[in-house]
């Protein structure tokens, strides 16, 4: 049922505007208000926040397979819900929650998550902007950039050194649309998701109140460490949608396209390719709901979520490659979904975190770890 | 706790056996009997003939487990029990069942299924062994190959065709050990499993009664299309199982074994391979477990049966491959299990339907049939 | 020597209009006239038309080479020199050689190859474009589709079906800019390649003069299939050079852009996948050089074409694959090129023949043909 | 003409014996001395010590070509003439090579290398056999693992720690069958290549005489590392060369054997695979042609080495592997030579140095050195 109110809402509020969302190179902020309107965002939050009090990750689960199916590829409601709001939702204080989830969970407010520098790549303990505690406020100077959803947004949550001795001195602020100092680049250009934006944004003595700062201030790094698991899930979840979307308008592509005579969807090829992406499709789904049962029980540790990204972002990115094949000469060409999905995909194995920072978590939870085995 | 009982029997009565029967080409009958007197064998079978009416497949799934794990690689008991036995336990009369299983519960009575000829492989339907009726007795010409537990079996279901016309008029019969004119070839030699004997079998002029056809005479071809996705699970447990062990014994190789100054397993790219199969070994496992809960439930398609197959048998090879490498030199000696695991997986790929069958079956399960498509 | 010449060619030439030329969605009609000016064009063609006279295809692998590395990716003019205007330099008459090799050795004449149908793609049997013989002209009538050059064009030669009857009843005909009937679509937009034109091309009844036809009215199909071993070793060449290129920038770039630490070419996964690349190239360097060789003196045969083409395509996505995740998130952002050079490269394992193709051709050689064993 | 040679010498003089060879563990040692009589051991070797005094390699690669496609898969001329006796050949004295390149002429004096330890590996630089400079002797102390030819060797080149302190103070040294304190263990049991002797060597006090020094006491490593390059050629020669073998005899399989009504070669899934490994075969074989013309002159670098060997052995890897694929259940069996040679191909990637230490020669030799990348 609730399957079937994602798929309307899709209908209706996301897949009319892909194209000119394309064009203008990001979407409307109408579109997480009209999500909100229904009841799509932050469904975790609690009642009195204007939530649903939903923690059960299935159903954002298939909001998001229901917005990549129809939405090409659509809005970053997951990213918005279930990747940057819970660092409020469950490090913030009862008064940050109320000052910034109610208007999440209208979409009146839309997040964004700033970690990642020009310098450091995925490497968190190499951040080098820092938040100065001034007595009475904190004074935030640094840059951030690769930030999705980084113009759109109007609360970013923003990791930033408050200890240049300790490696992990990390807190976590929260910056708001108007503050002074705080200002943003240009939309960045890049190979895919042309109406996703991405953005550099700038901390230029950015004065933070006291009651901007989430939790302790040396406690970033370990608020991150927690929800990482999450947002590689939600990486998962929607790399999977990508792969069974590819997947399936391909199915009916090669059923009808005909080559030397015959559909192409009849050549033994055809048929062990697809064969061969549905055998992955379906186990890797098992592995994904697997996680997501994980998830809701609050067992998903970080190497078995490095693990479902890693595996879904890797079948996303070869499912769409064989299915753009299969397309022959049309797969290149604008007028078939196969061609933006291929720009589109690429970055799944590297956001994030890349594929290999994947394989060092999963490779040290193993005791394969250099700095120990001597 | 049944792991616990598993375990146990595997270290006692199989475990110590392995060199012997590895020089001497077979298991001992006695292995059989031993499994019987455990009430390992046919734990699905009615507690009037012997069994423990246990139809959840999860036990066979933890007793293939160990026997792989501790008994490199261990005896047919899956074969035996999950595989043959279900032709008469599902399709046999009440008489065949009393006069049968009991045995095969006991452990002194071995079983076989008898389908590949030289010239056909694993295309059922060009099956060439005729079965004659004789009005009192069937009368059973032909040959067959590759038949695991060939030499050792007292009694094996025999597909036969007793309809030259109709392609699939084919009656599965069965034949016992002293049957006049049944004649066994020498013990196939193989690339690996060299302990799991494979054999000829000859019918020259064999005289069947009646009552040995399983079912009715033009129904077999249906009864193995029913039984196969049992099987398929089978081998997919059996070759996960495996993949497990080679990775858990690579895993600590590879924190002992040093190369260039320190141990192997603390180099990036040992770390880089055990992550990766590590993530697949989950994936395959969650999906496995899926598969074997489809099947206790009675919902296990011949084409998510013939997914988890292939799945799973190349996980197998491809794990055991890398594992082989990470022990470098040594990979290749009789002195490390991996080495013998590398010869024995290979048949994994071939058996039970080979891959190539398993994507045609998947993808004629897409609609991509070139006899259909047009 | 020529390498230095095509160098600073590329340089001062190509390399200073790309980023205008992506915009404007083509390369400018004058780089073809500076090529041409520089002696670059068809220098195969004899010195009376205005060419050097200079058979050996080396010189064109090493312009292509510059062009590649410099030009990111440049301009058709191996298209234009090595694969269309062969048509006339061999097959056409002594008065077609003068009408049109020696402005398309001056680059004031573009060429293009108009096989391609909407229906059709690459199966040359299946064209419906029509040329009737009306006596003293032929009357063209169909479309094309994905012309490369198909805007620029001055001079298209058209493939069209002179006999109903005969699956390969295909001539050649010379369409020139102005003629009646003859229409350009708009540019197709597609995955990659912005600055690089391809188009649709319709013919409405287009009144060709019979001089207009290359050589005889059925022996098209004859003529395509002998120049397509060149065609696809040149596709080869450019898929060769773009992966040396990627190779080349990466390595660069990964000395220099540190990640934890340490430069990223200092890991060890980086340095195996760049070992496993440049063994690749080294080895595909060869064979290409063969192949040139073989063309040179003539002898290389369809399914060895068949054969380098598909090595190289492949090399080249693996290759640029490999190298933009080596990047980080740095490799999906248009500041690099190597974003840019993933998207362009997709179509290399499409154009001049799909993967898939080259394998059908390579398997028939092996005698592996569905119509001829039985 | 000289293949013609090769192939009526293996056709007489190795094949009929493969099977007993085979059962006895070890080739004859007779075959060594037929090949000295037809003139087929160290080509390379002056005419004054019985050699033909030819240079080019390309003569060992046709005589390691026609071994493996006939001698399923012979015996270790090749590392006889082309890997050990060099190290007399190049480094020795005059009065070293008079001592011993004559018998290795005729093929009375069989030779191996040792290099390999127990806990040493690869890893030249870790031995830990010493050689003591006892004033008129060397005084030798260690054991060897994993050493071809090590039963049957009449001459034994042993690498020694001359200099405990310098990590790369390693000698070589010249042991005889039948010195005092020089022992061999039991052939080695292995994976595959039942007929190549591979045995661990004891030394225990064995003294040498100063003459049986090569070259200088601290030079072992600099002779190795020079001829090392030639070793992987010749195992990239012999990888191919199995490829090949084995993609031949598959390719006259599929032809004949019939499954689902008709020869499996006329599948579209055995024509790809057929296809794609003919296009490795011979870009392979182009490289390594290309690789002994480079050695031909003296030019054949250590990394170009090392990409040849990587190459070659995983191509041969990959090649047997589909091409057992191919033969269904007929592969797994020993009357088909494609399930031995999927035994024998795994060291490949192992043996003169695993695929991991090839990638670290070629990525250090592209500068990714984790000592000088900083």
């Amino acid at each position: 049922m609730f399957r079937e109110t994602a798929r309307r809402f899709v209908g209706a509020e996301v897949a009319p505007h892909v194209d000119a969302w394309r064009r203008q190179g990001h979407v409307d902020r109408a579109v997480f208000r009209k999500a909100g309107e229904a009841g799509l965002l932050l469904m975790w939050a609690d009642e009195s926040l204007g939530g649903s009090g939903i923690a059960d990750l299935r159903f954002d689960q298939i909001l998001q397979e229901e917005v990549v199916r129809g939405g090409d590829p659509g809005f970053y409601q997951n990213l918005h819900s279930q990747i940057v709001a819970p660092y409020i939702g469950h490090f913030g204080s009862p008064e940050q929650k109320r000052r910034f989830l109610p208007g999440a969970v209208s979409g009146e407010t839309i997040l964004a998550l700033a970690m990642t520098e020009p310098s450091a790549g995925s490497d968190v303990a190499a951040i080098r902007t820092t938040a100065e505690d001034k007595g009475d406020h904190w004074l935030l100077n640094g840059s951030k950039t690769y930030i999705s959803n980084g113009i759109l947004a109007d609360v970013v949550i923003v990791a930033a050194r408050t200890d240049r001795e300790a490696r992990h001195g990390i807190g976590l602020f929260i910056v708001e649309r108007d503050m002074e100092g705080f200002a943003r680049g240009r939309k960045l250009g890049k190979l895919g998701l042309p109406m996703q934006d991405t953005a550099e944004l700038f901390f230029n003595d950015v004065k933070l109140p006291k009651e901007n700062l989430i939790g302790a201030p040396d406690r970033g790094f370990a608020y991150m460490a927690e929800l990482l698991a999450n947002e590689r899930l939600q990486v998962a979840i929607g790399s999977l949608a990508h792969a069974q979307a590819a997947f399936d308008l391909t199915l009916d592509f090669i059923r009808e396209r005909r080559a030397f005579g015959k559909p192409v969807g009849a050549m033994q090829n055809s048929r062990f390719v697809m064969a061969a992406l549905r055998t992955r499709l379906d186990a890797t789904q098992a592995f994904v709901d697997q996680c997501v049962m994980l998830a809701n029980a609050g067992r998903l540790t970080a190497d078995v979520a490095a693990e479902v990204k890693l595996l879904a972002s890797e079948l996303e990115n070869d499912t769409i490659d064989d299915c753009l094949q299969l397309h022959g000469g049309a797969g290149y060409m604008d007028e078939y979904r196969i061609s933006r999905m291929y720009a589109d995909a690429r970055v799944s194995r590297i956001f994030a975190g890349t594929s290999e920072i994947m394989k060092e978590i999963i490779g040290r939870a193993l005791g394969l770890d250099e700095r120990k085995l001597r």
